[in-house]
């Protein structure tokens, strides 16, 4: 192999490895002969070869970047979930999804547990010690049934960002953005209501509906601008639909974020047919690009919608701490809270809110946004490269979650079951679907990015599928 | 005053502020005599004093002993409430007493915290603040939807203590005691069902009944022998009741614990009529008798009771942390726990479960029952002392809450109200019925027990109620 080659090949590796971002500025030529001992020549040919190979493109007197996807891949297809209102079953998938009953140590491209070992969460778990052992002992007192005044302070700062202009007294701290979930379904419906979600679906939304005793009207998607607002228009003609479940921004499981228009145009929706919105903006901040997008809550001129939102995704999610901001629903939300867990955590408010007041949460967001951008680009290739041609995979805009759809006879529940017997497991589409539909499709998470343990079960389960499928 | 009636002085404080429990031995004649710089003569002469005014008693060869109060004070009559099923109402009066509106920092007389500031609980601020900062950051991790093993492990052991075998895999870790009365409740009802509670009954129950669009039946209780069986024997008679939801040991607010027989007998009727028992035990590990009385589901052969707990009175109601033994009902209750909060803290989780396994959890509880043991005869003692004659008291078996019952006229809830100008507040007696009845009662804490700011609060309530109602 020529010197060239060798060092063409370790900066392919670089970026394939998600080191250098797509955009970002690739090493000197000056710098690279230098820390490599080679010529100046050679780096030329390196990065020529590169170049060739679309890897980088050169920008005059600016030096080499690595080039930034230049094409989204084949997106999935706009959903067709049934078109009536119908009960939600597939909790034995999520049950088993969850592994409440065979907890394991599996490897995991199913679930959706963030990257918890960067060095920005570290603070965090500082300040936590500390509160533990603070002298007053505040953290062992119960806590407001509302929470705690420092953290609803930050909350309601954070939300800023999201054009939302809230009072902490606004906002209520949950047990999670599944408590939120719950306690706003609760507010706005009665059993047997039909309540309207995008499709594919969030399953923990879809089990508190089914919890409920309501029914559920599945709103065909588009893999890029989201819930169809023209379905919807449909569907709330026809049906007697009572309120709004939707993730508008970095949607679980398609990763997309829907324009400000069409969210505006959601909520006028909204106002026309009176129904509340209950809006889980729980990947919100992990958009990539920054201003992130607003929040349909941001829009709200009349208190219909319920914000539910938490810290899982962008901190961790043992912290348990999640919140809502239930506009006019605001003292239902408040006897649901008091009956289903009365309190959250002290301790862990408490010390998410000084970390966030000191600036922790911010610096913490654009460390990972960036790295779960770089993660989405290296996943997609490796889709592209690892599973056989015709599949589609959505594009996300932020999050670590993406939606892969196979033809229509690959069956992923099974191929999940054949999984048992190795190290990893995926989540199969039934999941986020109220009837068992979205067989043929998968949400991989892509947290642990550029790892080869991800890559080689990528391609374990790629040759999994050749096989079974071989067509 | 004489040298002898300075000592005995002395001494008569000791006891009344519950340094010495009622049974334990007083220091010995010859120490006191070195102590003081008095005389042996001057400490029996003291002695006499006390024996006289019926504080201390002289045992034969052992010396001296602080006399147990010999009389259980005038109790509270059986419960009378309404004898039909009823919706339950009172949440505006539950949100008041919550402060959940306008928090502050008032002096609770009618909160049911626990003592947080023992030297025994230190070993588990430290332990938590150790889980935080491991290395492999578990307490970030979402838990599994049933908890930590190595908790459930504990609480299974635990069991033991209250004659319940249980296996941890029957366990269902939840945030505080709170969520597993509600996952029980959902377990075992459908909207419009009836509930049979012990009244008076804890608010958090019924709140979570009327949450579930469910009826109350509240059925008499006796302040020692609880739930009159008698009452609720007639009432399934009467009505399709469906589930029975008890506090019966250490019961809130009333204090007593139910003699095993009756246990067994409620179990049976139970049986005879198919009903579910969900069992509230959260103060049953506070009984100050040891070993402790056994649960309802100790005697259980069906599965039909279902067994709520939470470490928020024995240890602190910040971790929030229960559980729930469901017997029959486990994989409804687990639908139920997954779509409220989906999981509880991790870390409070490690944190308390090796707490336990170090043998933090038992020595803890062994200061607490006999400190809440000897502030409940100090408390008695100061409501005879400062309140009005002809109130009951409910004479607690463990725990830390008492209840008062004045005479008709007097009004709990103006009380309080009238409390707002001052740094204190009671749990006026309407928060427990479904109906605003107990006007006339109140839920005292003893948990401060011998303080000087409890006795003060205590007169000034006293002066109040004889103001008020002078005759």
């Amino acid at each position: 192999m020529k010197l060239y080659e060798g060092l063409a090949d370790y900066l392919r590796q670089r970026i394939e490895q998600g080191f250098v971002a797509g955009g970002e500025r690739m090493p000197s030529i000056r710098a690279l002969s230098r820390e490599h001992g080679v010529s100046i020549t050679t780096v030329q040919e390196a990065y020529r070869q590169l170049e060739d190979a679309g890897l980088v493109e050169s920008r005059p007197k600016s030096g080499y970047f690595a080039r930034l996807r230049s094409t989204t891949p084949d997106l999935p297809q706009v959903s067709r979930p049934v078109r009536r209102p119908i009960e939600v079953s597939q909790w034995e998938d999520v049950l088993n999804i969850l592994g409440a009953e065979a907890p394991s140590k599996l490897f995991s491209l199913g679930h959706a547990m963030p990257d918890l070992a960067g060095a920005t969460l570290k603070p965090l778990l500082k300040l936590w010690s500390m509160q533990a052992r603070r002298s007053d002992m505040r953290g062992l007192e119960y806590d407001s049934l509302r929470g705690t005044e420092e953290l609803r302070t930050q909350v309601a700062r954070l939300g800023d960002h999201s054009g939302c202009q809230l009072h902490p007294d606004e906002l209520i701290i949950t047990t999670g953005c599944q408590e939120a979930l719950f306690c706003a379904l609760r507010a706005v419906t009665e059993p047997g209501d039909i309540v309207a979600v995008d499709s594919p679906c969030f399953y923990g939304a879809m089990q508190a509906i089914k919890a409920n005793d309501l029914k559920v009207m599945e709103i065909p998607t588009h893999p890029e601008s989201g819930l169809s607002i023209e379905a919807l228009e449909l569907a709330m003609e026809q049906w007697p639909i009572k309120a709004l479940a939707v993730t508008p921004t970095c949607n679980n499981p398609l990763g997309y974020s829907m324009p400000d228009s069409r969210k505006r145009e959601l909520l006028l929706l909204a106002q026309r047919f009176d129904i509340a919105i209950i809006e889980d903006d729980i990947y919100g901040d992990l958009t990539y690009a920054w201003p992130r997008p607003r929040t349909i809550k941001a829009f709200d001129t009349d208190g219909r919608v319920l914000l539910c939102s938490s810290f899982s995704k962008t901190l961790a999610p043992g912290l348990r701490l999640g919140w809502i901001a239930p506009g006019r629903y605001r003292s239902q939300v408040i006897h649901n809270k008091f009956v289903s867990t009365a309190a959250s955590s002290t301790l862990s408010q408490l010390a998410v809110a000084q970390f966030i007041a000191e600036g922790g949460y911010e610096r913490h967001l654009r460390k990972v946004r960036a790295q779960y951008q770089r993660y989405r680009d290296q996943m997609v290739s490796w889709l592209e490269e690892h599973f056989p041609p015709g599949i589609r995979i959505s594009y996300p805009q932020g999050g670590y979650l993406l939606w892969v759809e196979f033809a229509r006879e690959v069956d992923c529940v099974e191929l999940n079951r054949e999984l048992s017997d190795r190290q990893f497991r995926i989540a199969p589409g039934v999941l986020f679907s109220a009837t068992g539909k979205y067989r043929n499709c998968m949400r991989l998470n892509f947290v642990n990015g550029v790892d080869a343990q991800t890559e080689e079960a990528l391609c374990v389960l790629g040759d999994m599928i050749r096989q079974r499928y071989p067509d």
